[in-house]
């Protein structure tokens, strides 16, 4: 048992699945190339080979750690496109045999900085999960909109909610919105107002979400930064942020000033 | 009345609102897709009760405030909203009819965290004012412009006045612009200069005018953070931003020294 | 004579001159529809006159200020969109016509706060400047490579050196260009390292010219509020920026520190 | 020997050399044009004569720096610039020929300004390499998917690895992409779900990538601003970041308060 977890935290065990993931990234792209069938049927089984590794890999985690394994968010991933990739591929789940690419995803969770990168963005996003809310609820309303104004006139765009929230979508990226629009005018002469209020609303509050997630990553990972050279030093920092330290500077320095003049009295008042 | 003002702030009947519009969205999500007039007939009548919910609601509120109902925005909204859900939906006022789903906004007057995003983007608008202004402008002179030069020539996208203009919106978001600019410049070769120097200047400014607004709201929500983060242990904060806070500290830090540098003289000249 | 200067300096008289703008601007704007042939002519005459009383104004500016008045680059700015609603619109000049619309920006040199956004865009240029160069040399080499290659073929994007700087600024509005690179890719396949690397490069230097301009010019924003605040309160600033002050105190406070230590260990010394 | 190196060194030399490049880049664009014969040859004439220079210019650095030109990352490029343009454009080399153009990017390498531009866009590469990482596993993933699923029914969009990439490139720039989705969907009418996904994942982690590279070259350039005002005041700088500076302060502060509360309470107790 205590031989497996060795092995497991072993770096040398990280290191040879990453390189079998690079290599079944390397035979999944083959495999979308016309080839010979003798070639093509030796690269199914290097796939297969690879899946196989995978299964011990992470049966032999399972062993290591345990109910603890399915604590790490990582784990549960790698558990996931593994098994996906496990399913039988026919009938309704015949998606599935597309998805098993997925499996070159695990890339990220096995190597720490592009771990770190996801971590960042997901530490990111509660942050913005109120302005997210907003959006949400902006497109709701505008779907609903859409669909009570125009689902008889222009049912190609608003037939319906499901088909209205994907032409929302695709104005959203300003993408072919003024085609859209063009042909809702001909028939609702003033849907421009819908339009420009859609496209100014929705910009704006995406623009707002997008830069609230990536400004609070970069600064969580420039504190973290300045937290391990600090670290490497030896010095504890007490304050979390650099607003904080700058207001606790401010009272220490007001406080030895009034220090320094009361001290400055007494030594004037002594001599008398 | 004091009961009726107890239970309007009672925490437990905004949660109860927040409900009835949870309620409300999904019913009216539900309405836009083809049901059994039975089915439909039913939703409806729960639309009816949500509304007439929102009517007690808002009655209680009036009664409660009074006068100082219409100080808060929020309340005002939500009095508009809802007010336009009452009017009768026939002849020039049936585009009202769809106009009832803006009820739904009211879950984000009702939610704080999100009232707080909207709040924040308002705060911030005034600071953008300027640019606002100056891009206004900008599309004004090349709105007459455009119908000065084009508007014979190009009257699908340059016919009169507010043609123009939702040909100007459209080219700001640079969607299909070079298509406009093509059949514009088969009559007016050289046209490509209005269309180069109008798309360099308006998405400059346009770019300045978003980017200040949110680089502003962010600041203020971080100021109030760290408010808050200092309220809680009990410091109160002096200066307004981090700039000014850091040239009080120098000021102090500077007198510090020089008051330092007098007692040390004073204590070296003492012993002689 | 210096009766004319206080004129010109009262505030008034530049609120006039605001209202007559806003009053031409309307003006002009009217006349873009189809009006009466009375009212088009009365219309006309209130354009006159608006255009009488600012070359009053600028006589007058130019006779109190004389070669001073020259040395603001607003005052030209003034005076140019003047002369060209002056100039004859006949034969060549005949677009000049268009152009007197460009009259209506004197709104933006008339009233301070934005012309403070105008100043502020342009004292960022500099900082721009080495970024736009650089933003230059790639269109230009990519132009040429552009001719050279496809001149032949696709005639009708990359004809000429003109034609193809006008197709290259609308790949880097990223506007059709995938429309451009179908046409050039089949009679050139592996055309798309072209289209690929100019548009990563291109959307890549872009983003830094504009960022780096807005950055700088909130920041110089920033610092100008932060001195008037201070100016108010009597402090005057001696470092210029956020960056330098912090150096500034480091060094103070290090110095506190090393005196502090020395006066201390003489504090010990004196009783012995 | 080191009359050569003097040369080489000479501000002068640089400038000449700058002089013929900007020179090269004027015959290189009217070359472009349809010109008569004879102006056509002496042009060409002049673009030889040019080309004679660099290799003069390039030999006398090579025998001033021998193998320390190979050091610098411009130099390589130099180099490399101008060989191609001597090689022979005749058979698989003819793309070469239009590459020649490629010299005029020397301007950049011979100004120190832009090349200080290049080399803090090259410097923050580095802390970028996560993200492209991670954006590349997301492309590679969403290629094979995209070749799976649709190679038989959309070959014009996904047939094989190369166009798949070409078309989610496309994608990211969000140009054109609904006109593939419509076409993909009239096939698979759930392959929305890929479409939203790729275009949500790329966008942000793209945002993301450019701003990280962005905001830490700016900072970069900021800090060595910073290091070069004070060296010019002779203030040496110890820490190397503003957020490390803070820190520094802070300890400092609260040590020098800490020795005077305890030289205070010495004070007070001296008397007794």
């Amino acid at each position: 048992m205590q031989s497996i977890e060795k092995l497991v935290k072993n770096p040398s065990f990280n290191t040879f699945i990453i390189l079998i993931i690079l290599l079944n990234g390397v035979v999944l792209g083959l495999l979308t190339f016309d080839l010979s069938p003798g070639v093509s049927a030796v690269l199914k089984v290097i796939d297969g080979l690879c899946l196989v590794i995978f299964c011990i890999e992470l049966t032999l985690k399972l062993v290591a750690y345990r109910l603890n394994f399915f604590r790490g968010g990582w784990n549960i991933f790698d558990l996931v496109v593994v098994v996906i990739a496990l399913l039988p591929a026919t009938g309704g789940l015949s998606v599935l045999r597309a998805l098993r690419v997925l499996r070159l995803m695990r890339l990220v969770t096995a190597i720490p900085s592009m771990r770190r990168v996801i971590n960042g963005m997901f530490a990111a996003l509660p942050g913005g999960a109120s302005v997210a809310a907003v959006l949400f609820i902006m497109y709701y309303v505008a779907a609903i909109i859409g669909v009570n104004f125009f689902s008889k006139t222009v049912p190609q765009h608003f037939g319906d909610l499901g088909t209205t929230f994907f032409t929302l979508f695709k104005m959203m990226t300003l993408e072919g919105w003024p085609d859209i629009a063009t042909v809702v005018m001909e028939q609702h002469p003033r849907a421009w107002v819908f339009f420009v209020v859609f496209i100014v609303f929705t910009t704006f509050t995406t623009l707002n979400l997008l830069f609230g997630i990536i400004v609070d990553a970069m600064e969580q990972a420039k504190e973290s930064d300045v937290r391990e050279l600090l670290a490497e030093q030896g010095i504890e920092v007490t304050e979390v942020s650099a607003e904080l330290r700058l207001v606790k500077i401010e009272e220490d320095v007001s406080q030895i000033r009034a220090m320094l003049e009361q001290m400055s009295g007494k030594d004037k008042a002594k001599p008398s």
